[in-house]
């Protein structure tokens, strides 16, 4: 009876170890099943991780979210292109409406107030082009962004003194043309978008993906995005980042004129119409100058009448300085969208947590 | 020592059927893990529930996929209504260029070709209208979708006959609208569509998030998609739905002529533009019929010429017969990406496919 005993206590410890060995098996399986699907967001290094969206855009120009703020005439000086850089993003300087004395100031101003990447946005139709490059090259910008114009024209020559290259197109024809100039991204613009536009008139989800077929270099989405959501939206298409125009220009640190903003924020789908083709096509905010426009050309206006009607300065005048009714109100379809003027940092913030947001949204179907 | 011979080999026993519990705990734990994260499509009751998308759209018509083929005049009769439905989507026949015995025929035609849920199509410009109607109301079709009209004059008289009611919208105003009339979801279409078109030109990407703002009904996208990243952009957008018109008139079973699905799958970007908009816009394939409309707008032509030089017949006489130079040939901006004329459950299968792949590629980013 005493060896019984001994062994009963035996087999009763050796259970008590195999079962104990079993709880740590499974908690260990348990452990590493849930690390990997719910916790990374508790770890401080993952924390900092989701801060900074780690993409070909983001490596490109050394920023934290995929985000260009576009070049604007009359909207996007010193202070915001700074503002945005500061806040993550990418800053840019609008040249098209600034004297080569102007933009050296800018730039200068520029860099006292952010130590972040930010670029210059060059129109290569503007007169002054050379004096312009000049500047931007003697400054030290380290990234442009060209539109408007042949990419092969200065690629190189930026290029040649370190100068990251961006150029802005609408169809597959001057993508490829960009790519093979050699720059560095291209900026796929729809026909949603502000300003001047491109004559196919393509949209930004069929551009995106016609540009996506042919070219390698990355592709920055524009036109209609000023939301996480038309950010997320894009990103599926397959864009690496966004350029954002119109939202911008309804913030606290954009040049244009507040009552410009205003108009802005109340506006409605269908407020905003391309015009002016016979020149070149630019998307408008509906006011007394658009319905002038649009009379002249349904009385089959000439384009030398077009660009009487149109005269020196209507740009300035009412992006600039707030002649809402007779100035020529350059904006995007995603205009209807706005509603509020806020501080850049916070718009930026907000197409994040949108973004994200948007993204867990779309997680939650299981297909 | 027989004792301890017959303790020993209890321990054993004991030990062995510890470990097996233990393992077959281990088993469960995983496969438990591992049914919830990876392996669904294994078990058969799991392939079914993954190839079903439950949402709003789906369980509205009762559907697998919320994939709603367009309603198109000329190319989309039983034949590819039936093979839609039958591929999961919603295939639907469009009476717009049928007289009503057709229409009568072409319903009878899909009852017997599919068991699955299908829809009519019903644009209320057309002069039978009641007619089409009350073919719809006795031949017991179950889901109608509307356009061009006021969507108050029908709808209630469809649903009082047990009829789902959609409605097509291109603006936020007609959003509400439809929405106030009673109907069960809408179609919501962008500029980049083919075929009529809204007058303000709101692209899919803004028009989405301004009709997602104004109505609580399920809102399908509709314009510029025809692959599974579209889809994936729209639903990122917050749509309930796609429908899909351009890529299955590019299919076996559409009406088209072989000769228009050519030009279609061999079109590239800037070959569609919206014209005509002095009598309805609508999205026109490039060829001499579209040449002579621009020409004769550019001329400064009045509704009563371009009317005149429209005729009647051309868009038979091009998206039917195959007259792809003289006739009107609608198509949208999507026709750029089609490369491939293809079964429709093909298209749908792909569709599918791509949207589950770009949702993964979305995914592997951690932000």
């Amino acid at each position: 009876m005493f060896y019984i005993r001994i062994f009963q206590a035996k087999i009763k410890n050796i259970i008590i170890y195999t079962i104990k060995l079993c709880i740590f098996i499974i908690n260990k399986i348990i452990n590493k099943k849930t690390q990997n699907n719910i916790l990374p967001s508790y770890s401080p290094s993952t924390i900092k991780k989701s801060n900074y969206m780690d993409n070909k855009i983001t490596r490109l120009f050394n920023i934290q979210y995929p985000i260009v703020q576009a070049g604007m005439i009359w909207c996007s000086g010193w202070e915001l292109a700074a503002a945005v850089s500061n806040a993550g993003g990418l800053g840019i300087i609008g040249s098209g409406s600034m004297y080569p004395d102007v933009l050296k100031e800018h730039i200068q101003k520029c860099k006292k107030a952010t130590s972040k990447p930010f670029g210059v946005n060059v129109p290569m139709l503007y007169p002054d082009i050379d004096k312009h490059m000049d500047i931007i090259i003697s400054e030290g910008v380290k990234i442009v962004f060209t539109s408007a114009g042949n990419p092969k024209t200065w690629t190189q020559k930026l290029k040649d003194h370190g100068i990251t290259v961006v150029h802005v197109i609408s169809n597959s024809k001057f993508a490829i043309k960009a790519e093979e100039a050699g720059v560095d991204a291209i900026v796929a613009e729809g026909f949603e978008a502000g300003g001047h536009n491109g004559r196919e008139e393509t949209t930004t989800l069929c551009l995106i993906p016609l540009i996506k077929q042919c070219v390698t270099i990355p592709v920055i989405a524009a036109g209609g995005i000023g939301t996480g959501r038309g950010m997320l939206a894009v990103m599926a298409l397959g864009a690496d980042g966004v350029q954002i125009g119109s939202r911008f220009v309804a913030s606290d640190e954009s040049s244009a004129n507040i009552k410009f903003k205003d108009k802005i924020i109340t506006s409605n789908d269908g407020d905003t119409l391309l015009s002016l083709k016979k020149l070149t096509p630019v998307r408008l905010l509906k006011n007394n100058f658009f319905d002038q426009v649009q009379q002249a050309e349904s009385n089959c206006a000439s384009s030398e009448e077009l660009t009487k009607l149109l005269g020196r300065g209507r740009a300035k005048k009412g992006m600039f300085e707030g002649d809402i009714d007779e100035g020529e109100l350059e904006i995007g379809q995603v205009a209807a969208l706005i509603k509020e003027i806020k501080p850049a940092h916070a718009i930026v913030e907000e197409i994040i947590a949108e973004y994200k947001l948007a993204k867990e949204e779309l997680n939650k179907s299981t297909w």
